[in-house]
């Protein structure tokens, strides 16, 4: 029988212990999926992320919810605990044994301490797919060892072919790695539901900051292990393509991308034919070997010229080429607006943008239902949920073991 | 009735259009997690990836096959058509036709120009899952430009916020969107078929260039309509930690990161207690403000040690540090092989090593069963598998409209 949904993930409730980047990244992408993700926060201040980078931000509009945690926590309902307090980890253990995903990304042997491993949980929920993201994986003689997008860009040689010509390397500006790391935790959660759906057998499944960084750097490993290549930085430019880097204009830069000899041709011919289409400049190895003197070429014409002029020509021409946007004409490029890449929702009656799940699906689109939530902002509904009497809530508040924004809401609704 | 699955995609046939860099990532994820990928290759050189950096690579033990080729495309079975001939391209709409997943990354509009678009398809194959996977999307003033990943490193921002303090920016070393956008474009296939086994309803989804460097810099994005930051690079480091980058040892470098003030006084008592633990560098305000003088210090006192005996220390203070590694020592450090993250093929009679999938799956692990095809390698066996008879092949070949390196194959079985 066919059944209407209307996002591919409705009705799947995800326990989400995870914080800071990569997990939740991959919590936000399950819930624009239609996943009901229960995100649970300690006591303290909930998730590190929500005051990164706050102490730039006097300024800030959103006390409290830094641009870290905005982006990354549309979604969820927040429920606090302190897993350190039996009854609030009983309490996370029925979460646990009414959800059809549970993910973290503590250290290994965390979550087994806490007695929320995945034999604890499949214990009760035998269906259940458990997630654990990790900085370096669950074996091997780094497994215990903390990490976060940075070490892994150091680890994993993406920072020794970031940098400048003279040898200067430095960070890939995002946080590539927790992100990409938190799309792989998702796909294979939505891999084991897909098993599950049609077996029935829940299942383990894992990611990496380590495995993902090393997808992202696979083909350079690769040609490492073919030939002993130890590739150098080279500024805006790589060894592909020659041109294929960043050029000055009177009012910015532009990259131009010259892929294979036709592309090349094309440049030639949109920015001078006379003196660019010569024969030494082509094959490739022509402009490997000429390089300098075809890129100070073209220096000194882009040099002449505004950038949009030249994205005209080089547009007309078919050749891939950009401005190189800062973050403010990035976001605010129409085209981002124009694939619905940007949304808006209310947190403290403010208007606030947000970017939309990376993907789209006719029949099941992702949206945007909720607000990332207040710390603790739901978790006496989500106790009451969970089939917790008032006695129970108010002897686990007694006990300390919660923190509870909604309580007010709930002396108003019960008193 | 619970039904063994080797592969969590065993059964799944993908019908795959794709070439160069995010489509061959998201149809190898596809195939390591079980589908049966069937790549489509024009009759020249095939995927342009084939001899992506060979002319700096004449040494390369295996002509015509790089680097970039061999990380993407295992798992894969190669058939040559040209689809400008009519037969051919009939070929193609019957292998559609019988495919669970059809995927391009071709520009906008050239799909449908060759009668394979979503409507073609899905008149013939009404519960396909149909994946366009572009640079800009399939909408807005860019949409029919373009692109790839170094043009969205400059078009999204993520070039503005990688580079030196003095404000040189360099692109992100590894072609990080091309590979996001290829997850992403799995995830959201997985997201299709899990819903068509609910359902039997198949969709369209897309992935782009676009919405998945949006993905990497959402953080940014958000933070700028927040309050306006336009953030400029800074080197190894960023605004959220001090310090939170990388320092020179006697031997090479280390990052130290110091995500919070407990985290900055491990960090003081591991290297220098009496010079570094001092009340102006607490809270991360002090440490703001006084960044150059602590930033000075630490880099002293690394300059005096081997990055080996700094790790030892700052990894028994539990503090998140790595060495700087070079492609060489990434590759081959232990940690990735104890994981599970090499693989081994045989590609011409040599064992070639791989990247393995980015993701761990308990019940349904994905694996490594081919090694990436020589181009066209398995025309004839998938034109078979269609139903053509003999005589329609050799019609097919006689047209010009396929290219058979197993035409020998062929010969040998039925002659």
């Amino acid at each position: 029988m066919t059944e209407k949904r209307k996002c591919v993930l409705d009705g799947i409730r995800v326990a989400d212990f995870t914080r800071v980047y990569s997990g939740p990244a991959a919590t936000q992408l399950l819930g624009d999926l239609g996943a009901d993700v229960i995100k649970v926060e300690d006591l303290g201040q909930g998730d590190d992320a929500r005051v990164f980078g706050i102490g730039d931000n006097s300024h800030h509009p959103l006390q409290g919810a830094s641009a870290a945690f905005i982006a990354l926590n549309r979604n969820k309902r927040s429920i606090g605990l302190d897993l350190k307090v039996p009854a609030a980890r009983d309490a996370a253990l029925k979460l646990a044994e009414v959800s059809d995903v549970v993910i973290h990304n503590f250290r290994p042997g965390v979550m087994e301490r806490l007695g929320l491993g995945y034999e604890d949980i499949r214990a009760v929920n035998p269906r259940v797919i458990y997630c654990d993201i990790s900085g370096y994986g669950s074996a091997g003689p780094l497994a215990k060892q903390g990490a976060n997008d940075l070490a892994l860009q150091a680890h994993s040689g993406l920072m020794s072919i970031t940098g400048t010509e003279q040898g200067e390397v430095v960070r890939c500006g995002s946080a590539v790695i927790d992100l990409h790391c938190g799309v792989i935790a998702a796909a294979a959660v939505l891999g084991a539901l897909l098993h599950r759906e049609r077996t029935g057998e829940g299942q383990r499944v894992e990611a990496s900051l380590l495995s993902s960084s090393a997808d992202l750097m696979a083909v350079f490993y690769g040609e490492y292990w073919l030939d002993g290549t130890i590739p150098k930085p080279m500024g805006s430019g790589n060894r592909l393509g020659v041109p294929n880097q960043a050029f000055a204009t009177t009012d910015g830069a532009v990259i131009i991308v010259a892929n294979n000899d036709d592309m090349w041709r094309r440049i030639a011919g949109a920015l001078d034919k006379e003196r660019l289409d010569q024969p030494e400049f082509r094959p490739i190895a022509g402009r490997r070997q000429h390089r300098k003197r075809l890129l100070d070429m073209v220096a000194e014409i882009c040099a002449r010229h505004t950038t949009q002029t030249l994205l005209d020509v080089l547009s007309a021409a078919k050749v891939v080429a950009s401005p190189l946007y800062n973050v403010a004409q990035a976001a605010d490029h129409p085209q981002l607006a124009a694939i619905g890449g940007i949304a808006e929702v209310d947190i403290a009656g403010q208007p606030i943008k947000l970017i939309t799940a990376p993907m789209r699906m006719e029949k099941t689109p992702p949206s945007v239902r909720r607000a990332p939530p207040a710390h603790a902002a739901d978790t006496i509904e989500i106790l009451r949920e969970l089939g917790l009497t008032p006695a129970q809530i108010d002897a686990l508040a007694e006990a300390g073991g919660i923190r509870a924004a909604d309580a007010a809401r709930r002396t108003r609704k019960t008193g």
